[in-house]
């Protein structure tokens, strides 16, 4: 499948870039990728996907097998199927670093390249970035509600194929997760790996004790599941196997999964007090998210971590973003679209980020070529279809500069009980006045 | 990525089939795959992905690189390393056929292999049959909503990846959409491709009537998109160019995408009405799901088809399947699992649909050896590791199988007011009866 990816895009796609090249619309287009609302689950959003997004820029192309595909529908002129032979991107693009927090409105991801070019990869950005903005994003409000203690990745088995299962590993990691249990993405992103007994094993032994007894001799060092049958004489087990190993005894870790976590976890805390096994940690799984996590601690919960599922990713509060991928410019000429409630801002645009004391305070969304004061947060990855250094430093850097962006947010937006409380973006007196121009000429038209 | 694709499993997976391997725990296991529970937006599942899943099955190995990586953990045995140098699966597999209407607690798939081969590719088997399973029960309800008029899936730019987005265009498919704007998805699995214009042609060009004349000259039977700026102006372009162009005019499809789709038709619909475009066809776009749907044909908008996005497959009403794949026997001897509130069944099974007048009436879930009356849903489809002959029919075949077992479910399933109305999923005395024992010697245990 991989050998076709180029043929990932709607068919539109190709017969739009296949009228462009009849009419000779060659000249430079922008796009401008970014989210048109906040989700009711987030505060912001963290960018992420964009290492991915730069290397699949530099290396998208046509082969034979996808070109006789698109040869076969008989709806595109040669001319087409000529110039996707020929195709390798070699536009221009600006976006802000993976792990900086983003709010709507403001460019993910700027493209500048020759119209047909620019149109043919936005499927593919759009997918490369939606996921791992909305993973980071999540994730990084999971990380928040364990105030401190370790988040780990532990949603493989309910995601939605290798693809998605590996970039959300990723992009949880930038936001702030420890690690996985995905073995790929441990191979593929250098990510820690983690993991803890399944009940499986469990149930294939005649005897509880013994399951552990067996699996905690190789994988002292991964938790062991207590809550097969019953969780507290599944503790009982795991003491029982401490006095029966005395020094020799090395697990660390239990994983508490099923039923109800708070009043469990006090009890088996108190059993494992009792039995002197103070350090043996308690870790939370199951289909845990940022409230039922907020909520366990604020009770009291005696938890020292969380294996957390598709809450980090895709769930029901958050299954997707409204990413888009719209034309701003084109033949050095500012574009808009109106039919929508939400305002498409024409141009090349960059985003200052004004702080105050440390702290994000307000950013203002303007034309490329203004100079306002604040940071600001587009900045050049790509020339001429070649990524440039710098544009996609180490992964341990990325998350340490996510987690330092993030902790830089107004703590209004991290509270996790406050639901979208007012972040400033404002529109520079220049871009607004811009589009209106836009807007008056339309409206003038004939 | 995919060179590595045995390793997209969790790490506790290879840690428990090293410990398998120690202890000399290579006897059989059965494990079962099935939906624990409904989500609140279904009223039924339709079983998909079996055939993909069968064909991983038959490739799955690890390559060199795999291992070697495996090695560079520094946590497993050799042991382990050269069991999976040499693994093939060598398995049997049964599965009630793509596009069957399934409940909860019914297996879509049951595998029986030795212990380590069952335990290794259970990520691998969740990945394959969730994301398909969840498409096609929410798009079976699409198309349900929209009463005949084609649904086509336009999810694609809201996917979250290649993967996904062509796996979910496959099951849409099967659950009776017609055809789908995924390139790739058309090109694997010879599926009807859609599309229609996109505002981005319209803005990229000076004149909005001038984007339509250069799009419909070469894709005449390409939806034109006519919200780019203001509706019901883009419909009069288009009947101006209809008027232009007289007997040459070949456009048959308007898309509507935003604002409100009722009032908008309507009056889109009387001015091509009055114009004598009365075969113009009207096709809604944008954020439809079967809600949306069902209302907007209710209220009698002129609608004559959906392009649907998201809603098609992952959505917030229904983002995931809590979908599990449990050791229900190993040597032999049936097992359980007792510490959440959902039942597990143990032992290989069948399940027995009961139908009446042609209508799906009630199923009961079985062992598999019992002989029940009504249809047995559950088929070999892999012996010794190789599909066998007739599991994985051609998808037209398989699409027509679907539409036929959707038809048969009751009408109040059908219903799409209907919240999870009753359908009984008895389970047999004797499976009950086992059940029941194993849980007084589980307790009777010390």
């Amino acid at each position: 499948m991989e050998e076709c990816a180029a043929l990932y895009t709607d068919l539109q796609v190709f017969a739009m870039v296949d009228a462009y090249l009849d009419e000779g619309m060659l000249d430079e287009a922008v796009f401008s990728l970014f989210v048109q609302q906040l989700p009711p689950g987030l505060n912001f959003l963290a960018a992420s996907g964009l290492e991915e997004a730069l290397r699949s820029l530099e290396t998208l192309c046509f082969p034979r097998e996808a070109l006789d595909y698109l040869a076969s529908l008989q709806c595109f002129s040669d001319r087409l199927l000529g110039y996707l032979e020929r195709f390798r991107f070699s536009g221009e693009v600006s976006a802000v670093p993976e792990g900086t927090p983003v709010f709507p409105q403001e460019p993910l991801m700027e493209v500048v390249a020759p119209l047909p070019e620019a149109q043919l990869v936005e499927t593919l950005l759009l997918h490369q970035l939606h996921l791992p903005t909305l993973t980071a994003s999540k994730a990084a409000r999971v990380v928040l509600a364990a105030g401190g203690r370790p988040v780990m990745d532990a949603g493989l088995r309910r995601m939605y194929g290798l693809e998605v299962g590996t970039k959300m590993a990723r992009a949880a990691f930038i936001a702030g997760v420890q690690g996985t249990s995905n073995v790929l993405a441990g191979h593929r992103y250098g990510l820690p790996l983690v993991g803890g007994l399944e009940h499986s094993f469990v149930q294939a032994h005649e005897d509880e004790l013994e399951s552990f007894r067996a699996f905690s001799s190789g994988f002292p060092e991964m938790a062991l599941r207590v809550d097969t049958y019953d969780t507290l004489r599944g503790v009982q087990y795991v003491i029982r196997l401490a006095r029966e190993q005395g020094e020799g005894f090395r697990v660390r870790a239990l994983q508490l999964s099923s039923g109800d976590l708070l009043a469990l976890s006090r009890a088996a805390r108190s059993l494992l007090d009792e039995a002197g096994l103070q350090r043996m940690k308690l870790f939370a799984n199951g289909p845990l998210d940022e409230a039922s996590i907020a909520w366990l601690l604020e009770q009291g919960a005696p938890l020292d971590g969380f294996y957390v599922g598709p809450a980090l990713s895709v769930s029901p509060d958050v299954s997707a973003l409204e990413i888009a991928y719209k034309l701003v410019s084109y033949a050095g000429k500012d574009r808009i679209k109106l039919s929508s409630q939400r305002a498409l801002y024409p141009g090349r645009k960059q985003v200052f980020r004004m702080d105050e004391g440390g702290t994000a305070r307000r950013d203002v969304l303007a034309r490329h070529d203004e100079a306002l004061p604040g940071r600001p947060l587009l900045r050049p990855v790509m020339r001429g279809g070649l990524r440039l250094e710098g544009a996609c430093p180490p992964l341990p850097e990325i998350r340490e500069y996510a987690q330092r962006e993030l902790e830089h947010l107004p703590p209004e937006l991290r509270d996790l009980k406050r639901s979208q409380p007012a972040y400033r973006v404002e529109v520079s007196p220049v871009l607004a006045w811009t589009r209106e121009q836009l807007i008056d000429a339309w409206a003038a038209s004939p």
